[in-house]
């Protein structure tokens, strides 16, 4: 009982803020810098997207609530969407709009999530997926499984790793692809084996495919259709189409228990942003796909000069570079190479927030335009001796 | 362990939608429809605080992350006006911007309520809070409060009410002052009173202030400065401004607490819309404060005449009239008179929605122009008889 001034103990015993100390550092650094550990774009979103294309006279009412399922114009284009892309019947109940990606995992994970219930994370994982369950009182279980950049990943492999981590307290298993932090995009034949897995251990399957458009070899295999009656397909207008600060993504999955998500994003954060629900529904028209088009190019051109820069295969998709850096590392471990990027300009993200990975990094080749990112993976290729 | 099928026990148990079996028999109504269920404005933001007042050229980079704090100058902006406003030292690190009050309250309970913690919240109330509470585990404590609308709040009455309701499970108290759904305004000896039981029981304080600008008779007083080691103090740009659709307000709490807060917040939406709080920050130069002036005129005056027609006081505070109809009803109680309502083109939330209240009605008399929020209350009071 968390009286004053003790705080609830499962949010007391999550990890707070891991860069506010370097990040004010860099923020006194006195030249150009290089704020690689953030996931985000340097594009701003295509024209007609933008919030200054959004008018009180085309849009009257657009600063007023919408509805915590979501705008009906955009449920009704994503509907169509989902079924284009996943070739799975999707009707308008089997879609959440959500306060960005975030929201939609929170949403699910809360809904599907008791206390001291475990949910199997592939590892390295997106830091956010973590603490997601944990603040739903939850416990994530990373259970190893990206190996390195150039061994294939197979169904054997995949369905050995996760299958030995399952206990009577797993209630769900969660796969990104194209996965932040590795770059690697799961082949479909070892989808296939996780989700019959899940079938047979009656788990929930999450599907975190942000980065959907964002794969530079071989293609992006959709997990729904695999398991539709399992699965929560959760995706991004941020990572789709630049509008990471709009708050703006969806979830799909089983209609019957999409009211459950619902219960809990309206109790979290009501209804996605109005305005950011109209500028998703614009990216739906078109300009969205020509604008990831676009930046697909751009993208798999920076990504793989970082990586060969640094002297590892080029990312198969998503925006990230996760490195081993074991070989560069002084008595003061990874928290010491951080400290001499940042007295550089440069901020990356430390292995151990990604997963049991004490001696890598990773980075973001999107955050900032391609030519200065390139200038800061240069600074960290000189702080490895690379 | 609510594998698939099943979901999580603490949701599950919770009330789904409210509205929508009505909602979508009004969708239907042929003539001119009254949605007086929701509490919203009719109003457009003040000119400079639309989206199409925030440009990329302006604001480059506006459609990315902002700090999950919150950008830094709305946050000094917010710390300037809390210290003019309250009268208490407001440092950054006291604030957090969040996905509206909700996001603000769901990040408020989610750090101080583990599963099966007792609130004590103040009936009849938004019905959000009580599921907010459900949402991060623990157990809303309804406690009956708000007398009837001429009937004077003592400090005697608040603190024998709340202190039978305290058991050694409580952690906090929820105030919500100006009073939705009630229209009351809480005075401040009753609020100091109050303070001084929290202290008297070491509990937390949770002020939720978000009509702070909608008084009509007497003035608001703020929780935060009777104890603001233990108290959150919860704003709204949507309700202050016209803005709900924006889904940003913020909190205002003991700052050695807000980074637990700040971890549950990057949890359930990350951060909070990026153009919304530019146009939060545009609000507070100046055209917040004149929108509001000229909003609290129309909206007393509105207010009032819908009292009048119904035969009540008119309303201290807030956007709201809870009615008791008891009178009125027939066997099929609240719900007969929502369906017939419905047939005339009228939305009203039933009583049971703020609690205990199985014979009241609440309804919004801003949520449409004026006019028509008046044609709306003409046609309950002709199904009440009055």
């Amino acid at each position: 009982m968390p009286r004053y001034p003790h705080v609830s103990p499962v949010v007391a015993a999550m990890p707070g803020r891991i860069y506010s100390s370097l990040a004010h550092r860099m923020a006194a650094h006195p030249g150009e810098t290089y704020p690689l550990h953030v996931g985000d774009t340097y594009m701003e979103p295509a024209v007609g997207c933008r919030m200054q294309d959004l008018t009180v006279a085309d849009h009257p009412g657009m600063h007023r609530y919408s509805s915590v399922q979501g705008d009906r114009a955009l449920l009704d284009a994503i509907c169509a969407r989902t079924e284009r892309t996943q070739g799975v019947p999707t009707p308008r109940d089997a879609v959440l709009v959500t306060a960005g990606a975030t929201g939609g995992l929170g949403a699910v994970c809360g809904a599907l999530v008791g206390l001291g219930d475990e949910v199997i994370i592939l590892a390295p994982f997106w830091p956010l997926i973590a603490g997601i369950v944990h603040t739903m009182g939850g416990k994530p279980v990373p259970v190893p499984f990206f190996p390195d950049a150039d061994t294939p990943i197979t169904p054997e492999a995949a369905v050995k790793a996760v299958e030995a981590a399952i206990t009577d307290r797993t209630v769900a298993l969660y796969v990104n692809t194209p996965h932040n932090p590795t770059g690697r995009v799961i082949p479909q034949p070892v989808l296939a084996a996780l989700a019959e897995l899940t079938r047979k251990h009656d788990l929930w399957l999450l599907a975190d495919e942000v980065y959907e458009h964002y794969v530079y070899r071989g293609e992006h295999a959709y997990t729904r259709p695999l398991a539709p009656e399992r699965t929560f397909s959760n995706h991004s207008f941020s990572k789709a189409y630049g509008m990471a600060g709009n708050r703006c993504g969806y979830v799909v999955g089983p209609p019957e228990v999409m009211p459950e998500l619902r219960k809990v994003s309206t109790h979290v954060w009501y209804s996605t942003p109005t305005a950011s629900q109209i500028a998703a529904y614009n990216a739906l028209q078109g300009p969205g796909d020509a604008w990831a088009a676009k930046a697909r190019d751009l993208y798999a051109d920076v990504g793989a000069r970082a990586a060969a820069r640094l002297g590892v295969p080029a990312p198969e998709g998503s925006t990230f570079l996760f490195l081993d850096v074991a070989d560069a590392l002084d008595d003061r471990g990874v928290d010491g190479l951080l400290s001499d990027c940042v007295d550089q300009g440069l901020l990356v993200g430390p292995g151990e927030s990604f997963g049991p990975y004490p001696t890598h990094v990773r980075l973001c080749f999107t955050s900032v335009e391609p030519e200065r990112a390139l200038r800061g993976v240069d600074v960290l290729a000189r702080c490895l001796g690379r």
